[in-house]
């Protein structure tokens, strides 16, 4: 126990030692707060040796008042109601335990911007380019391995040990993010993975209050954060609240005995997301769905302890104050308790009404996924997230669509029915669209390392609803198969001193791999202007064989998409589009400027799609 | 036209003669209506030579007016509305058409029971049994070809010509059916086909107020049902709102030029169904499906004419009224006008309030399909279909189970995911499930001719969430593909005089299809008097592998159904079942009788499927 939290006191050095937390090893969480803020009564847990004997708490600072405490359980805990009164200003709070020592906790200015300049939101305006910040560039080799923590692996040859990457490697090379048109920046989880080993992911957080040193920790995280907002760009960040990493304090020695779902044997969740809305569902079924382990390195948290509960959601708000967080994405979203999520997904949007968050939810249909976000179902359970990662559009759409490379076009039907699904969702254009991400087997692989394909499916990501998220290396006709998962999640090219390819430079890369990330940089620069991509209105039309037409448009602005996933030529006759073509007499191809009159028919080749503006 | 006009008499002397209808060739719609009814102001069109001239229109009859009346755009048609007050009694209405001549319109007395004998409903208690009346049995030769109508084909060896089977043979072998636990029959249309060939299906009506005489006509009609309702089965109607055969008088001597779909060239529906709930859908498309006609033989009608669709309503009520109809099958539910279907779904349940419907929605998914029926959308247009006929729980439900035999058992996947999205329907129990039926392959060619999984099929179908409904033949394995459908549509064994092989008396059966015929049997016996079946609730068990657990149980009783699509025996530990089992200690074989004590796990063999009654 002791060993544990000279470790704590070790990270906490590293990652937010500016805050001059760790009195005599005495730590609070939150670790700091903010003047001005709408959450302005906060719980802090005191976490020390002996704190819980304290016999009273006090504070002496102008504005602030102890609402209450209570020792917890576990005598190392104590928690307490802060109230932070309009009249309070930035300074040091002290903490006083009486016959338990004293901790300092500061109250911050807030950050510049208020909630305006970040915790902007994500939307379908935006671009996401998502990676693994191990596995992109490694900026800052002196962060490679951080003593005092248990992995100390450091090897690229394999795929589940660290390789070093870090925000640095993403400071150096935010113009190539926004050469591709890129809006915003998702990385997997940034928080301290203090775990043994497979800690290159980042789902196993160890402490919510610190960053991860081998990526720069906070500061390094803030100042990518200014970066990110100096340049116009956003940043996503990696919400968990269903588990933690089994070497979390959380887990380690926990507040109370109902902090963890706790089950005789290690029992795992059935991974299946259906038992929560099935009205035929087992309550043991259900109960296994979300109070089951995510792996035997991942325990359950108890989301309906309310001490517990808070403790998220202010972490979630401190994360969004601290490094100007504008988005979240928010893991295994099914598996948390729902009216949990409800709760913390509006204390968020309480105090920063812009922000929007998206959930992982892997449902067999669409339905199942619009369960979980705003939609237009009359059920007893309403959610309020504004979208979902939209597996459904993957599987049942554009994987099923340019997977079938068929006369009868039976997949890109898949696609128009998933899409006219829409009806489903209060706000589809909030729902991230993708080809593949850090869990599944990359789009290349999965087409069969067809470049073809590829180019179709970016054509698609960047035109379709919803809001693109391209998962790095995609540009470069980066493959992989997940199985394991570690394949999916190999080293950038050009990341590291030495690579003899670079997706930066271009230096080695081939003549197809330089052609795919031409198109998404062109179809990417074409998107940041356009406002028909942005929001405008969607029109598709049944296919016809394998040919799928749609329209994105607007008053300003009308883009006629045509794809033909099958081997053969079709023939496009845009006179049956006239609801949209009205007035237009040619489409120009954004990628090549090839002219197309709209008063003729045009012959489309197989395994291609087109991206016309309408003039 | 004038010879139309004959052949429609013609027709009427075999159908509905007992009216007392065609005065000098004038005919009316409807042909009678009754004292007493809620609908009591109604529209009457009038139709002969030279009745569009007539200066006035009165009757003399105590209790019934004249409300208005107006010639129509075509002179062979008059339009009146006659309200019929309550003093009004049973009797003969004289109408007289200035200067036109007059025509008898009967007013009956209702029909005994008024609407509770009758008009009953079918409920998940029920169990439907699917015909074509052509191809089950004939009963009475004289009427297999019928002097006068178009169709003089007869040739059981042609899957398209007529074969002769009628109302009596049904009625021949009602024992049958009840041996079956049938309690509900459904025949394809009965209305009269005068079409020149492609008669045997039903759906191509050429006279709403004439039941197809080759079937036994009206009296046959009356007289099954009559010892249906004796018997206290029901009587299901299948009803076709969108389109009518082209020999049809509404096609041939329209009474106005809005009645029908017109266009330039013959235009085909594009059976997207989707196209009326998808946000993207382009206005082309959607009219395309509801407008473009269901087959060249089929010319679609034009349900917002006020006129059309007051015809169109009442002749469901007559229907309802003149043959005891318990219950609406409807035809190509989406292909309809919604709010056409909206208020003559409305009107019937205002005559009748106990009467269900059910559509047929073959859409592509669950969602898709729940959209046509009450379900649980805030959306704009909200259905009032109680049910459907649920392809869904078909195609990605027990087939897609039975169908796949592997251990991993992907199929029960989709069949309790499937199950799982009933949160979307407002009554899933008001839906029907099928096997299979006269347009699709039948599931014993489904299931590649194995045995076993047309028991299984069966066992489900006897056992899951809704109303039941068995397609003739499957009880003795008949086997088709759908390619063409006629293949799907040959004659029930034994239906007629020297059949060498008769499912009626057993004679010539296989051992096999004697063993499926008797699990029908059995099981459809049980069902009869099982409360947990007809309304029991259901649970289902996220599947280990291929094996699928799930029960149906109310206060009274509890009945577990255990499926293993897998080749290769499962172990059932029934203690994971504790939900549903606690204080039960065995369970009870409905079919063999064998006995499982619920202490003990049990091996359930490959690609079978156990209905145990729990004690």
């Amino acid at each position: 126990m002791q060993k544990l939290f000279v470790l704590i006191a070790g990270c906490c050095l590293v990652g937010v030692a500016a805050f001059g937390q760790a009195n005599d090893g005495i730590r609070t969480y939150p670790s700091n707060w903010w003047v001005g803020m709408k959450h302005s009564t906060i719980q802090v847990i005191v976490r020390g040796e002996g704190v819980g004997k304290a016999k009273g708490v006090r504070v002496n600072y102008p504005g602030v008042t102890v609402a209450d405490w209570r020792p917890a359980h576990n005598s190392h805990y104590l928690f307490l109601h802060l109230r932070i009164g309009a009249a309070a200003r930035p300074g040091t709070v002290h903490i006083i335990m009486d016959g338990a020592g004293t901790v300092d906790f500061p109250l911050a200015a807030r950050r510049s911007g208020n909630g305006t300049a970040y915790a902007q939101g994500i939307t379908s305006a935006d671009f996401i380019y998502l990676l693994m910040p191990d596995r992109w560039s490694n900026g800052d080799p002196s962060n490679d391995r951080v003593p005092g923590l248990r992995d100390q692996s450091l090897n690229r040859d394999s795929i589940f040990l660290r390789h070093g990457g870090d925000f640095q490697g993403i400071l150096n090379h935010l113009d190539y993010l926004q050469q591709l048109g890129v809006t915003a920046l998702w990385m997997t989880p940034v928080l301290e993975n203090d775990m043994p080993d497979r800690t290159e992911h980042g789902y196993a957080f160890t402490d919510h209050y610190t960053i991860e040193p081998r990526l720069g920790g906070a500061e390094g995280y803030r100042r990518l954060s200014d970066a990110l907002h100096a340049r116009g760009m956003k940043l996503i960040q990696d919400a968990v609240y269903n588990h933690v990493g089994l070497y979390h304090w959380l887990v380690q020695d926990p507040p109370d005995t109902n902090w963890l779902h706790n089950w005789p044997t290690y029992t795992q969740t059935n991974y299946r997301s259906e038992t929560v809305m099935d009205p035929y569902a087992s309550a043991a079924d259900h109960k296994l769905l979300v109070d089951g382990w995510f792996t035997q390195q991942m325990p359950d948290l108890n989301q309906d302890n309310p001490d517990l509960a808070a403790f998220l959601i202010q972490h979630a708000i401190w994360c969004v104050e601290s490094f100007g967080v504008d988005g979240w994405r928010i893991d295994t979203y099914p598996y948390n308790s729902l009216p949990f999520m409800n709760r913390c997904n509006a204390a968020l949007l309480e105090e920063y009404p812009k922000l929007t968050m998206f959930g992982e939810c892997w449902s067999p249909d669409v339905a199942q996924q619009a369960y979980f976000a705003r939609n237009s179902f009359d059920a007893a359970f309403k959610s309020n997230l504004p979208g979902v990662l939209d597996f459904q559009c993957l599987f049942n759409g554009i994987a099923a669509a340019v997977g079938d490379s068929s006369a009868q076009g039976g997949g890109v039907n898949r696609l128009t029915q998933t899409l006219g699904s829409d009806f489903l969702y209060q706000n589809p254009a909030a729902n991230v669209i993708f080809l593949d991400n850090h869990d599944m087997t990359r789009w290349f692989s999965r087409m069969h390392e067809e470049v073809a394909a590829q180019k179709m499916g970016i054509e698609w990501l960047l035109t379709a609803r919803g809001i693109p998220q391209l998962y790095y290396g995609t540009e470069v006709l980066m493959a992989g198969v997940d199985n394991p998962d570690g394949w999916v999640r190999l080293d950038f090219p050009g990341g590291w001193p030495g690579d003899k390819k670079n997706a930066f430079t271009g230096e080695a890369l081939t003549e197809d791999e330089k052609s795919i990330q031409d198109v998404v940089k062109k179809l990417g620069q074409y998107r940041l202007h356009s406002s028909a991509l942005h929001s405008g209105r969607m029109m598709q039309y049944v296919p016809k064989g394998s040919l799928y037409v749609y329209f994105r448009y607007d008053a300003r602005q009308t883009v006629l998409c045509a794809m033909n996933t099958g081997n053969l030529p079709v023939k496009v006759d845009f006179s049956r589009f006239s609801e949209r073509t009205k007035g237009f007499s040619q489409g120009v191809d954004v990628l090549t400027d090839q002219r197309y009159p709209l008063a003729q028919t045009a012959a489309l080749p197989g395994r291609t799609m087109w991206v016309l503006e309408l003039q």
